[in-house]
């Protein structure tokens, strides 16, 4: 996934001929429109930290890479310029498959470690990922909000999460994850992962129909232990998506029906 | 609520003909004149932090969004630069109903969690938020002076507000009120959650006809244990109310009565 | 108080004629002049973080923002940028005198919370107040450097001011008091409050007629155990005061005598 | 090593005509391809952070402050504006050697710090300088992906990596470098130290074929005490390779086959 | 002492012609010369937080302000932006010789405080500063390389220097300036002193004939205690020195011999 919040300048803009606005707000329209089949879209941001944000999902880096380098070829795209962005590939979380394959393979009877073990671990983690792949390749949810936020699991000198035991961090992502269940139809959740990629651990991209939900579904997470004690936030950022439709007219004009 | 603070590119603006900054600051003022009707402001910023800061109130995001949107097509905003901006829900401290409830609840004997609990608490909720109407969409203050600063309750390794039980959150929140209760009519407080929507977890905004109360009541507030435990400030700003008399000249020629 | 640090656009300065520069450099200088029977005054300043630092003390916010309205009037404005600023209230440290009012009521046999008591205190701080007038509103100091910076009390997970008791603070701004008073004569100090006005809780402005005194003051003062323990500083200025005779040629030419 | 984060100043180079963009293009293709035969490298990065980085490798600080300059005169440096850069030297983990050599000197009956041990462990060094030379002078590594990241050991106030005794430092790289084995041939890892050179101890860039392998790596990797407790990371930087025959027309038209 | 971090406005430098470049060039570098003779020195930086650095010694804050006031006249000025600096005084360790005062003031008899005690007090700080004053007004190192940044003493709520017992300063100290001992005749150290003149407590300005000493030292000295466990590091600067004759070309196009 790559996200790209952008800042209009609008002087610039402004100082173009309504056509000549009319013509490049069209052309970059037209390409994000297709770019959309590839599942990619754009959002009206609300304040300073943006006012279009744009997210891509591709399979793999060049195809962000691609992604990237093509709106930056859109004439538009001088008057825009990037206030930040964020790498990340989508992941599942793994913990409770994890703890149900040590179960499993325990009842067999293998070794952890052992060759038998090791075989029958890459045959299920193979099982797994087909199982998954549509939501390791999600198509864009069609929500009318969106929030962003990049987060890491802290590693303070007391508190920190890479030293705790695989059972507890797997019992406390449980009981993360069953607030979560609670929004489900409610508030969709992509999580991606962004170690080595991009500055924080993880990146939470939320989509609902109504956007006072963020605002519950994270406060009511936050006093979940592995938030409350093991989470550090980034910046967040909220905005509406804009329709096909809409797109030509906020490019040109910044007005959103 | 939406707080934009803007700064004055004022070699840019200076550069036109004192015609053309009149026209401009004259359009834009009868839209600001008439955003004040959906309880838009103006204030006039001490500090480099920012010339202006818009504060508006409205029902829902996408209202927000229009007026960003309104604002940034004025010819005036090719003049402006935003510093910062903040993005928020009215709320309203539950800390002291949710106790009553629990109390109340209690005594007719509901069990927590039952059917008979749950239908209770929703009927009770929906009757609080009619009762409480006028405080979650309040008509803008029309004190002299604002000072507006977002801020966070911490999750340290040792003092961590989501860790710790409700009922010494209740208690706190409560000594906290007493002291805000002390300025009513002094200093109007509003409180805006943000989780989920901005950088910091609250956005409070005063307003009184003294500023040094701003200083007296958050002065005196920092020495309650809910604040000098578990709050973290982000930036402060205070400024001058500009009345809709007033706001023509100040756009047009950087002049306050 | 308002501080102001500025920078110079030398670049867009410098194309000026040398007579537009003269004359804008005269006018400020005029205006500034006299704003200083206001109790204004500009200092060069060394290092990047500006070039002038434009000091000023009102009577009121009111006087704050038609003094920086007025500056930013003022054609060269234009070629000045605002690095940072900052503003605060002209304070007296209270910690003596409320243990001596203590003390002073307790001898006269007054039960603290009394009407008998509060009576007492409100004549006694009106008394006071009074007296201190001349500290409160100070007269700009003409010492040839002074030094700015702002700062705040911390509250650490262990080591929280807000949480010490206040016998113990009076006791430690006792000490530190003293270490001040081995520098009078030799280092004016004039704190501020800024609890609600700007991002730090306190300003200090420092005036003397040797700036190695600054240094020495401030490394005395970090042993005490009020600043090791408990201080938490910003950034530091330090410049040369500009006199009315020298201010227009450092701003049209670039040169202190 | 020098690695440098550029960003495209994109309305100005398209202000030019096709001819100049090319011209230029080609200039800079030509002395970023004759300069990697000195060891540089080109990557297409992903994000806002930068659109290109640039890699050297050379023998000393005068060669990069050579390439650094020679790249600041080529005409397309105009058109790019730097956002961050880092300056280290490739270094070789020594715990695993140093503790190695302590035990065969013990064997030999050295006394640490007799003249004897300090002529043994002189002569010990030399021998492994140039047993080292390859590794130390590396060849730029051709695989399609990079990543880069500054980090540090941590000097917290429990967990201070300065104050551990050797033995478990060298014990925790030792468990470190375990799991950069399991990577051999599959993540090329080149570490460079910047303890007063630049703002962070280190800088390690990756190389793979495949850079989810970067994730996998340092997600693995975190888990290890070393990093766990001890680490503390900058930003990261991830991109492609742009090869000699793609480097022109990634240049001139943005875009990268 | 003022260090200033300059950057290249390179696209504005570049659209003079070669000949006003040469002139402004040739007008810089005779001013720079002449200014070498004050104790001023220019340097070719490595990375983006800088290309030049210029590195004053005066006798005074005033004579710093000057030369800041000089370089800031010259034309090349406009084509120079300023990234930091720092203002410092140079400074030498007292911790070895206030043991020593103490101790031979024991030995003869005096009593600390006592009028005698402080009348010698007086006399040997005079004989002192008498014979120290070529290390107080040191000459500008010529060697090839330089390196700089600011660091604090740490104030943490456990670790915290202010708080440690005089004694255990200067052990520590001592143990330090043994490391720093090893290395005269290698890197030169001129430690200077900010507390109340800039941001962080001291500047640390080395100069070396191989930059690897640089890291080489400070490396080394981070396992000493009062570093491990006291400093606080800001950024690092690296550049290699510019002679008088290397320097028209430098600045005329960027190029260094």
């Amino acid at each position: 996934m790559l996200h790209q919040l952008m800042r209009w300048k609008r002087a610039a803009w402004r100082a173009l001929t309504p056509e000549d606005r009319a013509a490049m707000a069209n052309e970059a329209a037209s390409v994000l429109t297709a770019m959309g089949a590839e599942q990619s879209a754009v959002f009206s941001m609300l304040g300073h930290k943006g006012d279009l944000m744009f997210v891509h999902f591709r399979r793999d880096l060049d195809g962000l890479n691609r992604a990237e380098l093509a709106l930056s070829r859109l004439p538009i795209w001088d008057y825009l310029e990037a206030t930040t962005s964020y790498v990340s590939v989508v992941e599942l979380g793994l913990y409770e498959s994890t703890a149900r394959i040590y179960r499993m393979f325990g009842e067999r009877g293998l070794e952890p470690g052992s060759d038998a073990w090791d075989e029958a671990l890459a045959e299920e983690l193979a099982r797994q990922r087909k199982a998954m792949e549509p939501r390791l390749y999600p198509a864009m949810p069609d929500h009318r909000y969106a929030c962003f936020y990049p987060m890491d699991r802290r590693r303070g000198e007391e508190k920190n999460w890479y030293m705790v035991p695989f059972a507890d961090r797997a019992r406390m992502m449980h009981e993360h994850g069953m607030v979560g269940r609670k929004y489900q139809g409610i508030v969709r959740q992509i999580i991606s992962g962004s170690v080595g990629l991009d500055d924080w651990e993880w990146g939470v991209t939320l989509f609902a129909g109504d956007p006072l939900q963020f605002k519950k579904l994270i406060y009511e997470m936050r006093f979940d232990e592995v938030s409350a004690v093991y989470a550090g936030f980034g910046q967040f950022y909220v905005g509406l998506r804009v329709t096909n439709e809409d797109l030509p007219r906020l490019l040109a004009e910044g007005e959103l029906a």
